[in-house]
């Protein structure tokens, strides 16, 4: 229909036939089938879990050496984990890693022995304020052991000898990270990077990870416009260890959104790339403002996920965070309560949903030269326009066409008349597309059309 | 008083001393004057709606040929009207034009014959959510003949055959319109447009039409310092013929506003230029904000009158629009209740007061350079500020003096300093006038000042 | 702790260690002192009050000649004031200027004789909407004698003759005014700036004077970045004068106050500059924004107090005014209630932590380098961030170290990341120092940085 190349339609066309049941079962078992391998930043359960991914798109996995420099830090040691389990004076079972893997202590350091109590204390983490919950912590930089239990549990404990039996090796090996890159007609990059390093916690971010396999997928049958370079990495190091051994090709990358819980039943939240103002910022914005749903946008802030590391001062790419409820903000996060049910299929759909139709106004957000500018030129004489007049209103499409031929003088783009109209942009997108086929209106020269 | 030419003083004093009353009478027995002509956007009843305009200002009537390639579109035939009547089975009279000239499919092709009901049909329109009223249709660029009738008188039509007789005449002519121009001391103009192809619609647009003709009578008096352009244009075709036979020309519109609805009872509305903060949608805002009246402002959006033409991306004039209730929004839109009824001699007159104050800031708003920057000059030694001091607050015309010379810097026209003061156009122009006259303000040389 | 010079930490820790009951009690009994003295813009008052300040600072005081030409102004005669009586037909004192220095006329010309009621009429003043109190009245360019009384006393003048005794003298002298200039290492000045020629009102302006008088004592003992200049001269006349004698050397001045009515019970309020985004505008938003108190912000207007004259347009300096309860807003403005009672010495104190705060920013106020930009720096293994990892969120400390490295990138100051982040610039300030010491950012080059 278009002499463009750009998967817009497609994009489109996907959304509009995506069997959502389906899709959120399939989604779904994945995240239970994540959930109870016990993942780090780097070690065996990461590379296992890669693996399932593996089975819905052709992920690529990468190994970073231990030691390794990268920028201001270094690739730690591989984390082994084997078993730990806490056992009470009475020989009774505390805490079980197999049971739930949060219980060890991420990274903890291996550990056999007998505790008293008073000594047990420093290394148990628990959550005073939500004392049913065992809550998620890890020390990766620091060796140490210990053991999360919930706050009810470590008040129960009896004074007496505790045995502590940590089986975890720290030990040289590797950082291994997730990639997928589909080209695109254009070198220029969207990146969707997601974190694979929590371990049993659901929403953060099992669901993540299979929601960006599942776009991976879908993307692998499509001839984008740009290329699509989708990550899976262990949290903050991970990130950096892409970067710093990509410091030059991610200047490529000129779209990004870090995914991360996309499956709760909370609102869908954008927070703001550093830039603030970047195209994926409005891309979204204007998603999200025309799509229904509620939503909240929020101000870039420097914690987060890896939009920290992206955001970073010496990068600084347009990389937004995509999510329902944000980090810290549900009361499940980073504890035990974050398992599966807290995951719901349609939500994980839904997000889905809202990427693509992201992916949809990236794709297809290209400025278009009005050919007939010195007046409106007679739509009715091409069948675009109903030959009766005196109506009080246009009716939605001819008011979207109008919009185009008005704005189509090389310095909007179709998002920029999306914003003013407030029209959703596949209506602004399609209006082009009936204009373009009449010979009204030509997509600009791409050398013209980056200076925009 | 002042070295500058501009007519902003004779307009501040035109409209004080404006007999609103007689205006008023005057302007609403043209519009009944008008409201039974038949007008369409060719033809003799737009000739003689011209004509009975002239009595009021010099307008010059000017003929564009039917087949005149006029950018996209083509001058159609010229459409005589000499009757339309439409018989039931039983002969007595459905529908006469020469009772209401909405009757008629307005450019109705000629038709005589009888047709049965279902037949008819095909060729009526009508208003199913108004059932009481008679609606305006046009069929100008298909050919096609037709009746419009209310509703309720549709549902009551038995069946049986019906004696059409439709005497109109569809032949090569040429379309007419109407200009007046008043010459100003600089070469650059101001557009003022009115449609005036609608037939029985008093409001829209016979209010429109009668405005403009007393303001273009008012402006022959005046020595202004734009030159003032006045177009009386059948809708959309004349307005794009005006401007594909002043291709060149239009350039030198520098503020144009396009008046329609003048005379309802609704609240005054502006609707910006595609530019949106053009000077003349600074003036019109601020003169709207600073009256007293209600008001509403809105975005441009490309429907409505012929700011469509004029603001369309080829030309992208600064022409706004400014009515009372705006097109399609009061519930007589288009119907044979917007008749003479509907249109009230103060608002007419209080919308035409509205234009001159707009004219008012449009002629006056210069730069002006205070001629003593550094510090305050004495005022008081100048009688231009009282001898006793210690008050609390300034008088408000020595808080106008103190703006103007706080922000005449050679950066700030009066309606800058209007806007930031948040005080009245007229006080800031009177000020500046006593403070030129004490010497402390000169207006900036105008090559200067353009490029402020 | 840091390389580069400046007074933030001083101001800082000033600012903490200030004995507050001490200090208003000390600055209540000097507005007591001067609160009697017969002030006016020049004269052996306004000498007086200056020399009471001298005890507090080390103020210069500056003659300026009587007829000296100042802009498109003349320094007039001086005022010598001695007494000024008012008795009734019976022989009974009805007005005493040294039992109130209100009831004189202030720059009243010498009068000595009877006058009948009717004639004396023409030379009182009153205040009909405030019958209790007497107002400030003064005629210092026209010469006029005159007293202030009661509206309530004028009601109950009795016909008859009046002794007129005014024992006043206008001749050539000079103005007085005075000054205080401490230097920092950079030329770039900072401006205080406060009236001194009211008689008795304490508010307006003997609390003015003294708090400036205390923040001058203060920096007296610091050595700041920049070179802090304090003005104590009358209003008006006094800061024409002074800017007409260093009409190039005003250019040095970057940030500036005007201080006044800093004592009352009323809200802090800030007036913007003419400028309106200065420095100066910002630092003071900010620190009123989050320093919990009430407050309220004001665009800039051309009257006031003397930002009219230092914001004139041949200077145009970035001077606003930190007041509490502005000019004319509190009833007892310009009148005889105006008195010591009406200043709290809390509220003096309040006032001056306010000017303190913000020039801890105006003087921390500088633009970093993050030294490690791709990437967040390890903060953890400097001692900056907790090792066990998971939590919710950050700590405030930390979120500011944050901050600061994701904006220190050459285009952002201090005050830009304390105004994005919303933290207080006090965090943001000592959060640099943190990294500043680990070396993980530089105060900018300052040539580079007077560019940003």
């Amino acid at each position: 229909m278009s002499a463009v190349n750009d998967a817009a339609d497609d994009l489109h066309r996907e959304a509009a036939r995506l069997d959502a049941e389906a899709l959120g079962a399939e989604l779904h078992a994945l995240v239970r089938e994540l959930y109870p391998i016990c993942r780090s930043i780097t070690g065996e359960g990461l590379r296992r879990s890669l693996r399932v991914l593996q089975r819905t798109a052709p992920i690529q996995l990468h190994e970073v050496p231990s030691g390794t420099q990268v920028f201001d830090w270094v690739v730690p040691r591989e984390w082994t984990f084997r078993s730990a389990r806490l056992r009470g004076p009475g020989g009774e079972l505390i805490a079980d890693a197999d049971r739930l893997n949060l219980h060890v202590l991420n990274y903890s350091a291996p550990f056999r022995g007998k505790v008293r109590l008073e000594e047990l204390q420093q290394h148990l983490h628990s959550l005073p304020e939500k004392p049913a919950l065992v809550p998620y912590r890890t020390s990766y930089y620091k060796e140490a052991w210990g053991f999360c239990v919930s706050e009810e549990q470590r008040r129960r404990l009896a004074p007496g000898d505790y045995e502590v039996d940590i089986d975890t090796t720290l030990a040289d090996g590797s950082l291994t990270y997730g990639e997928l890159v589909i080209p695109g007609a254009q070198p220029e990059e969207v990146l969707i990077s997601t974190h694979c390093c929590h371990p049993s916690l659901a929403n953060d971010n099992c669901a993540g990870m299979v929601m960006c396999a599942a776009l991976a997928r879908l993307f692998a049958q499509l001839r984008p416009r740009y290329t699509y370079r989708f990550l899976f990495v262990p949290g903050t190091i991970g990130a950096i260890a892409w970067l710093a051994l990509n410091d030059k090709g991610a200047k490529r990358i000129v779209h990004g959104l870090v995914a991360a819980c996309v499956g709760d039943a909370g609102t869908i939240t954008y927070k703001r790339s550093r830039r603030g103002t970047a195209e994926i910022d409005r891309a979204v914005t204007h998603v999200l403002a025309t799509s229904g749903r509620e939503y909240e946008i929020r101000d870039f802030a420097p914690y987060g996920y890896d939009e920290r590391q992206y955001c970073s001062p010496g990068f600084d790419l347009p990389v937004g965070s995509l999510t329902r409820t944000p980090y810290g903000e549900y009361p499940e996060y980073h504890t035990s309560a974050d398992n599966p049910e807290l995951v719901k299929p349609e939500k994980l759909v839904d997000t889905l949903r809202c990427y693509l139709a992201v992916f949809e106004v990236i794709e297809g957000n290209r400025a278009y030269l009005n050919l007939s500018p010195k007046c409106e030129p007679q739509l009715g004489k091409r069948g675009l326009y109903g030959s009766v007049g005196g109506h009080s209103h246009a009716a939605a499409n001819q008011m979207a066409m109008l919009w185009v031929l008005s704005l189509s003088d090389g310095t909007h783009t179709l998002l920029d008349i999306a914003e003013r109209s407030k029209l959703p942009f596949t209506e602004i997108r399609l209006a082009t597309r009936a204009l373009e086929s009449a010979g009204l209106v030509a997509a600009q020269d791409p050398a013209q059309e980056r200076r925009v």
